[in-house]
């Protein structure tokens, strides 16, 4: 990974996001609970995919943010448990049907939902998770929560098919492609912090400060995980390295690649991304123009971006532990290496 | 077709579903306007393709049953038209995920939306008129009513599941079968009637009567569609026959056809339906096997049982011309040729 040594993998024993995660154990610890009871089905194939992937782990990171707002918002109640096991479960969703899409076969290290029980099983238990998350929803009981995530899963829907467009067409602007990260991605951690403010029942002002935090969060993280997909140790991602090349995704490494490269590499990027005409060696290449052309390192620079962002939403809010952790957790989100 | 001479189609230039429809064709008129308004985006594919399938048209039987129910609990407001087309979404979801799942050519006599715009496309557009609908059941305001739809959702997607199971299983019985149909089908039926109910207000009785009726209705017209899948001619049935076959779903034909025959019989079945291994000839086979078992003739039979338990359901409302219609769609949905 020469190309990217400026990137090199930072090892860590204990993560900023695992001192947000400890201030909300206990409710976290509820919220595992509360998804193994409702990924429940007496159709046994439910539960054993949904436990494939679900149960497996994974990061928790939108459920943590669910609970540290609803945290950071003073919230006594318990309703921001089950509403975080609707964010994991409609991510959860997300994940089925993204795999199915993306034909991918390694999930957090693991063969993925589809490679072990076929397409047609992902497509359908995902519709039965997000079908069930909005069951949940309702047993909260609230219609400007049900707003909110109702509108997020559109959103993230149409943040889909418009990358569906935009892969393999190299005339892809750095402006499009942050619309399609915006819904597919940052759409869902801003959802998930701003119901834990309106649960709170706190001013439209904190709301939208947090959507606004999860939004600007959302965007450096997947800013940073198209630049591992290029850069990354594949067991430290725990999917396959060059997946999104493979895939020709025009993710923003490649957008600046192929916006500052000259006629040669435009037609190495045009046979690679768009006619998906790939040999040996492609990928090494692609991750070469990357390194000429600073495309990795200037995409980490947008995620900081984002991420100083995401800082200046939470000036609102008092300072405290939970804040704290919520500041580092932007950090970890930059600074990951998996 | 001499196999299903019993069955053969009925010439009709307007059918009872026709009369239903008529009451119903003011509200009718504004669910369609409705639909295109709410499968807008500015993601140009979502309208291409959610306007395809939805568009295209069909029967619109289900938003009709929404729009009749309401109508004959006397609903005078005008929220039954934005959960009709709620419930053409939930269904047009439904569609574009079983053909992909089902890996089908044909919808409604026409190339399906998999087969025009691509399985990952009717997938994520699927996801969206799905999350869409969420959104418009939020405008109705009524938590009753998304926990009725919510539910009907994930029992839906259980149903599908659970017909993932039964499928290429020669020993699915006929109960197992019915779990499946009330599931995948008949649950969407009975909310749609449900809703009606509710939305006007009207007591659990006449909800539940409703979505009895919706239920019985749903079993029956699946039990149809089952039969017409091995007896329609094709261009009237709009979808290629023997389409279960190909695929190995044991529907009750088959399943009567099985538990009826001998082992010569059912060494068929399990080559064709469990193996997969079809020759020429094969269809024509099994097709007359069923007419030797009254495979077909049994399976309207119990449609029409279920007819009957539905006509039963509305004894509670007072006659009226909505009230007949209802109950004329009944005999449609059991004796009609597509």
């Amino acid at each position: 990974m020469a190309v990217v040594t400026n990137l090199e993998p930072k090892r860590r024993t204990s993560t900023p996001l695992d001192d947000l995660t400890a201030l909300v154990a206990e409710d976290l610890s509820a919220v595992n609970e509360i998804i193994i009871q409702n990924m429940q089905s007496s159709v046994e194939l439910i539960p054993q995919l949904a436990g494939y992937l679900i149960a497996a782990g994974g990061k928790r990171l939108r459920p943590v943010l669910t609970l540290a707002a609803a945290n950071l918002c003073g919230y006594q109640g318990d309703k921001h448990r089950l509403l975080a096991a609707v964010v994991e479960f409609i991510h959860s969703a997300t994940l089925l049907h993204d795999d199915v899409v993306d034909e991918s076969d390694l999930r957090r290290g693991l063969a993925s939902a589809n490679a072990v029980f076929g397409n047609k099983a992902s497509v359908l238990v995902g519709d039965f998770l997000f079908s069930r998350s909005f069951e949940m929803m309702v047993q909260v009981g609230s219609l400007d929560v049900l707003q909110i995530l109702s509108r997020a899963s559109a959103v993230i829907a149409e943040g889909e098919v418009l990358q569906l467009r935009t892969t393999n067409d190299t005339e892809t602007t750095e402006e499009a492609y942050l619309e399609v990260i915006k819904g597919k991605t940052a759409e869902l951690f801003a959802a998930a912090c701003r119901v834990g403010a309106v649960v709170a029942n706190r001013p439209e002002a904190e709301a939208q400060a947090l959507y606004d935090y999860g939004m600007n969060l959302g965007i450096a993280f997947q800013l940073v995980d198209d630049v591992l997909d290029y850069s990354a140790l594949q067991a430290t991602l725990g999917k396959t390295v060059g997946d999104d090349f493979r895939e020709g995704k025009l993710t923003l490494p490649v957008v600046l690649s192929i916006s500052r490269g000259d006629a040669t590499e435009r037609a190495f990027w045009h046979r690679t991304m768009e006619e998906l005409e790939q040999a040996d060696g492609d990928l090494a290449h692609a991750q070469a123009l990357m390194a000429k052309h600073d495309a990795l390192t200037d995409t980490v620079a947008r995620a900081r971006h984002y991420g100083a962002l995401a800082r200046g939403n939470l000036a609102v809010f008092a300072d405290g532990p939970i804040k704290t952790a919520m500041l580092e957790v932007i950090d970890f989100v930059i600074d990951r290496d998996f």
